[in-house]
């Protein structure tokens, strides 16, 4: 055990002796996929650490900031805007999970046929394995899966929930209703602080978080580079950081990887060869230490040059409208940039395959490898309908339904290696 | 062939020989599970009637009223109010359908982890084995559950579909959001028809409906006697023909058998004897022709003496209000009525536990069965809640999760029965 925690976990109620071996596993695997880079970036250092600080110095942050009355806001979806978050003064953090973790506990509770990631962070939660669960005064949930609904009226009895509403199509009165569900969720920040946000509040919070997903742009522009400046894996990984640690420290960090990064394209410089087949995955979201597509193509011979997903693309491509100069101006902003998500839980999405047509433009896409996790009904669906544009298209593209175990990493191996040879030609 | 249809499902365009074959697998099988029955009331002729010509005579219908200028509208859910198409001068049909039919060509454009209902009307559609979908003007679905809410999207493409917006909960703003989506159901309608939906169209449409959810209350009521008078396979298929048969007549022939009932009751006599273990079935839709768990439990010993399920009491609790005297009063009624359904769909759904223990009571039921559509998330979520409050109660409980097929007939009669001998001491 890490002593320098050992007693902030221990006053955190986790199971010490399963939180050590969750740790040292994660370890091993991280060494594997992200430390065995070669000609890895010097900015990486930063996500080394953040990872390796990820249930430790975050953590007692996390905790610090509470005991000077700051509230702490957990969440699993990117509708919960970070936004009134920050401006209520709180720190906002993602709770989804991506390991197989409690998943024992999690199936007493929760239909077999549930996908891996809600079985994930329920398992966690109950076999006391994740700090970020205990260190929350309020964990924010949404209605954009009949799982995930379900499943937190059952996880209320353990945490103390609050769900936001989020519309099933995007037509006015879905937007009237979003809108009131966004007004809501600031209404109960402002109970919880006691006090109003106020303009000025919510302009910096605006600001910060347009900050976070604008750096996240420009490293999605660089990576966009023939040859590839990053592996996909770092680039997921730090999406992945993105929802745990501070945004305006991680927006400085990653703009010090962007100019390394900025440095080597000026000279062509790649962690491949420029003829590397270029992956575009799309689909459901890789919760941390959700590494394994990403690790399977790039030791397949290909190179993830785009994740279309929640941690990804979906997440930073809308920024909101800096121009409003009321607290109800940024709240249209705040409300018209999330509605412009393109989750599967909407009816229509077709602007997400516009996007998706134009990710494999802009990234000089070989193949769409689409990550489905089973059982999650919205992205499956839109998978099988996206497979049939792409076929139509001649867009090579490879369909995957998996979970967190292992046992299929063999088959998705064969699979993953055969789509890039065949691409590769 | 049946050579007085021949012609008219020619016409349709359906797949004949197919269409045929099903006929008369479904003959069988209604004549082993209904005809069978011992002691059966008078009244089921009018049932076995239905059931022989829906296919023939009530197709035969819908076209000529088609002919005449009417609309056909075909929908999957209690939610499409039929008040409004009746007002409108239609007719208004379910599609949910019952049977492992064209399953083959439904998975070649689902996810197969789809429930079977869904497979289904899929595979009735695209296998061309349904007239009902040929004779209709228009399809409506909503937005009730994932699998739903984006099988529309692909089905759109082989018929013409609208679909309403159910929200996910029930607060104020669910409210202002329904309104909307009955009144652009209505505008819909109106189009359709080029004519506007009169005050006193509303006022008797309205009555209609409400006369036949009335007459399955006294139904229901009736079946509620000791010993029961009335099989749950022939309130099953009641409930079923309520979605398919013109409502005024339907609402007749149901009073006469309901006079059968109550004649039967004041003898004293019933079905089966007074010791029966009674079974309330809670959870999904049967659509016709899905008999299977109703058949084993009654032919395992024990009685059903009610269905909580969309095609049961679900469908027939709440009336709407009918001293509305203005068409924006009668809306006003509608939205009201439909948002008291106690669909899995909505978070939270705490109403639907306390009418399962009113059912309880009221039908002095002795074990519940829960009966869940493999792949639907949301009564299979709600299942796991209600087995730990129904045990917690003391109240017997069955959890059974299924599809229609029948490989598993076995494997389910065997737990019934144990279940049912359990309850019986």
């Amino acid at each position: 055990m890490d002593n320098r925690y050992a007693k902030m976990w221990e006053k955190l109620n986790l199971d010490l002796s399963g939180h050590d071996a969750l740790l040292e596993v994660l370890g091993k695997f991280y060494g594997d996929i992200y430390l065995s880079q070669q000609n890895r970036l010097r900015g990486a250092e930063y996500l080394d650490f953040v990872v390796s600080e990820i249930h430790g110095l975050r953590i007692k942050e996390l905790l610090q900031a509470r005991e000077r009355g700051q509230k702490v806001i957990g969440t699993f979806c990117i509708f919960v805007p970070e936004e009134l978050t920050i401006a209520a003064g709180g720190i906002h953090v993602g709770l989804c999970a991506g390991a197989d973790a409690g998943k024992e506990q999690a199936e007493k509770i929760l239909p077999r046929n549930t996908c891996a990631l809600i079985k994930s962070f329920v398992g966690f939660k109950l076999a006391r394995l994740c700090p970020f669960f205990e260190s929350c005064d309020l964990i924010v949930g949404e209605t954009t899966c009949d799982g995930k609904k379900k499943t937190y009226e059952i996880f209320s009895e353990y945490v103390d929930m609050y769900v936001m509403e989020v519309p099933n199509k995007k037509g006015p009165g879905d937007r009237e209703l979003w809108k009131s569900e966004v007004l809501k969720y600031k209404y109960k920040l402002e109970e919880m602080v006691g006090r109003e946000i106020t303009k000025q509040d919510l302009k910096n919070a605006i600001k910060i978080v347009n900050n976070k997903r604008k750096v996240l742009q420009r490293l999605n522009k660089l990576r966009g580079n023939i040859p590839t400046p990053i592996s996909g894996r770092d680039v997921l990984l730090v999406n992945q950081i993105s929802f745990y640690d501070d945004p305006v420290r991680f927006t400085e960090k990653i703009e010090c990887l962007c100019d390394e990064i900025q440095d080597k394209v000026r000279q062509g410089e790649g962690i491949v060869n420029k003829d590397t087949p270029r992956i575009l995955v799309c689909g459901c979201p890789m919760a941390v230490p959700n590494w394994k597509i990403p690790y399977i193509i790039e030791s397949s011979g290909g190179v993830v040059v785009c994740e279309e997903s929640c941690i990804g693309t979906r997440n930073i491509r809308d920024l909101v409208d800096e121009d409003g100069d009321t607290v109800d101006e940024m709240i249209d902003a705040l409300v018209d940039r999330y509605l412009k998500i393109d989750c599967a839980c909407f009816t229509p999405n077709e602007e997400r395959i516009h996007n998706i047509m134009d990710l494999i433009e802009e990234y000089k896409v070989d193949g769409v490898i689409m990550y489905n996790l089973l059982f999650c009904q919205p992205y499956l669906h839109e998978a099988m309908k996206l497979e049939r544009i792409l076929n139509k298209k001649g867009v090579p593209v490879l369909n995957i339904e998996t979970d967190y175990s292992m046992e299929d990493i063999g088959q998705l191996k064969t699979r993953v290696e055969a789509f890039v040879e065949m691409i590769g030609y």
